[in-house]
């Protein structure tokens, strides 16, 4: 099953996919007027779609059923990571992320940052393909970098009191809970991931004066982007029992 | 800290480094003679050592003490994965399982691959990059293709009794349980991740027959490299609490 995307399909009326969209069909799928097509809102619908005009640029769908989709999750996961140097193990991280399941990313300028220009909106790209790809009919939200001690300050506002919230730090002589432990299913939850210094001892005393509680990944020294894969891969392990 | 690996460093006598690592010592690292490195033979020991020549071809090292490394981890996860088409997702699936933890990795040949020419050598060279990188000291192994029936065929003979094994196939009408719930602490485990277009029924019905269980990794359609990836966090997780 191909899986399109348009932000503008709703179960009534003709709906005009975008151009990369378009192209994707058209071109590449080499798709007609006629052919079935299913299209989602990245909000959670699917329809099933009938190709109207098959224009590469323009191609014009008509809804003709709304699927049925999965139920939606019990709990969200919101991964907050600080950018690595390299931006394509944070392209790679958001494809996988969102191909295994999470609901929002955001990314943290820290202490130990290098601020390196990140284009979020190649990101969001990267996001909806991952979404098509593994059917997933929620667009997850990827938003622009903020300062972490600024965003911490106000994630008593940010997050609704049951959210479960970790700050995965390295520093092994402070006490930690082994994620797989602290993280309970059912619950939405936020997971605070370092850049390659570390979070500073500065920030970790904020966090855990924010009600976030330390956790540990595993024995293994990981990479920033591997550390948030683990922490998406252990949330929806923990919630797919 | 920074690992070397040398197959030949024992706790007492020289040890020469291969030329990619006296290179990454001597240039990269641009370390001196009576300098300390620490140095793992990959098969659990670890040595902390001193410079001796500080030849950017020839690295000499003497150990100067043995590390106490890391408990072995209590069991091992055997990941056994048909190879992508594209080998760049192969490549990042090597470093980041050898990240997080694996014991040993076997390319399977199904009756949907796309026979493509894999070269194991590059993908071992990854999995010493990145044993260093997180501070592991046992090498995983990673075995050249195997025809997957053959190899299911043989594998009374090369699993122990004990070890747990899992088949992660695609077919949603078929009684499967998640993986997370399937797998226990403690014990060896191996794990079959199938093809683009999955697993054959006849594989699957043979891999039955030699004691595989049936497990879902979520309700994602994950990629290959990115269901691989998840069974592994997923071995990890079990076994981190």
């Amino acid at each position: 099953m191909q899986l399109f995307y348009s932000l503008d399909i709703t179960p009534n009326g003709l709906c005009t996919l975008d151009e990369e969209e378009s192209r994707h069909a058209v071109r590449v799928m080499r798709l007609r007027e006629g052919d079935d097509i299913n299209v989602t809102d990245g909000r959670g619908n699917m329809y099933l779609c009938r190709i109207v005009v098959a224009d590469p640029k323009a191609c014009v769908v008509e809804p003709t059923e709304a699927h049925s989709t999965s139920p939606a999750p019990r709990a969200a996961l919101h991964l907050s990571v600080a950018p690595t140097k390299n931006p394509a193990r944070m392209e790679w991280l958001v494809e996988k992320a969102v191909e295994i399941g999470v609901g929002e990313i955001t990314l943290l300028n820290c202490d130990h940052s290098e601020r390196t220009f990140l284009k979020t909106d190649r990101l969001e790209r990267l996001a909806v393909s991952a979404m098509k790809q593994s059917l997933h009919t929620v667009l997850p939200v990827v938003n622009p970098p903020v300062e972490l001690k600024e965003w911490l300050r106000q994630s008593a506002k940010l997050f609704a009191p049951d959210t479960q919230k970790f700050i995965a730090h390295c520093e092994a002589d402070q006490p930690r809970t082994p994620l797989a432990s602290a993280m309970v299913a059912g619950r939405d939850a936020v997971v605070l991931i370092g850049p390659e210094g570390d979070f500073s001892a500065e920030e970790i005393a904020l966090a855990l004066d924010c009600g976030f509680q330390p956790v540990s990944l595993g024995h293994s020294r990981l990479r920033t982007e591997t550390a948030a894969l683990y922490a998406t891969a252990a949330f929806n392990l923990i919630n797919d029992r």
